[in-house]
């Protein structure tokens, strides 16, 4: 049960943003725009990077839902997402992905530990400033996500399926649950 | 300097959001709602939590410039600012508040840390439901901020009097920089 009174029976970030829908506004702006805006990186490969650092982070909830929400954005490719969270140097993607998930790695970590030979790495691999941007955003956003929903034992459902449905749901978008403030 | 091209000259977060106006815009809002928005907390102690978690996860730009807004909104009673930054535990500030601080040091560490004792403690000395969750939420924001302005490696000023003048500005609220998308 979580620490607060948030609604009964509604998993992780959407029973928080009910509770406090003035802050839930911008976290799912934010969510959006970094992770279905326009940008040369995937959606598949934006989600991909949530879910790898909410992995670090040991957030069950974030881990499992944005890594259903990426394996649907990559469709047949959908093995990535394992092979990434096992162990990503021998993953099936670019070594620019490879480079940028180092980056979000190091984030993850602390943001000092992002040193200027692993962005001049993601660079010479054709990163733009643009995606290295948004790779340090997403990981430090993730950050805060896993550190909100773990925080306040917000509830976390055990069952593989439900995560499918619900990346089924976050791959077409981020959209605040209804509450009083935007019905 | 940064590892992007982002505008010279301007500090920490604000060249960030400069940069990429579009993510700058919902964090700028968080900001606000979190540290300037009705509270049962005073503006004062949320900047307090702010650059006590900035403190702990070594982060000079956002510890400073917090931290300078917390002791201008102090007033008389700024030096609370430093006793706090210095042994949390003995400063002058209410057990509430130090129970608080507690959720807020367990939060930087990671969600999972904070344990229903620590937030029984903090709801045995009068905090609400809601404070609880601000304060994991304000410390779990600036994991994300302070990540994001260290990854990045954005530029840190060092001089205390540009804290100070930061500090004041700070103090009457969080407003975007002008770029091209909001003038």
């Amino acid at each position: 049960m979580a620490y607060i009174n948030v609604p009964e029976g509604v998993p992780g970030i959407r029973s928080l943003v009910m509770f406090r829908p003035e802050t839930g506004k911008p976290l799912y702006e934010l969510a959006q725009i970094l992770l279905r805006g326009e940008s040369t990186l995937a959606e598949a490969e934006r989600e991909l990077i949530a879910a790898y650092v909410s992995s670090r982070n040991n957030c069950m909830f974030c881990m499992s839902s944005h890594a259903a929400a990426s394996r649907c954005l990559y469709g047949d490719e959908k093995n990535i997402v394992n092979e990434v969270l096992n162990d990503m140097q021998h993953a099936r993607i670019s070594d620019k992905m490879k480079a940028l998930l180092n980056i979000a790695g190091k984030v993850q970590i602390l943001g000092k530990e992002v040193k200027e030979e692993d962005v001049d790495a993601a660079r010479k691999l054709g990163a733009s400033d643009r995606e290295i941007h948004d790779t340090v955003l997403i990981a430090a956003t993730f950050c805060m996500f896993n550190r909100y929903v773990d925080g306040l034992a917000s509830w976390t459902p055990t069952e593989p399926e439900v995560y499918e449905e619900m990346g089924k749901r976050m791959a077409k978008g981020y959209v605040m649950p209804k509450t009083e403030i935007n019905n």
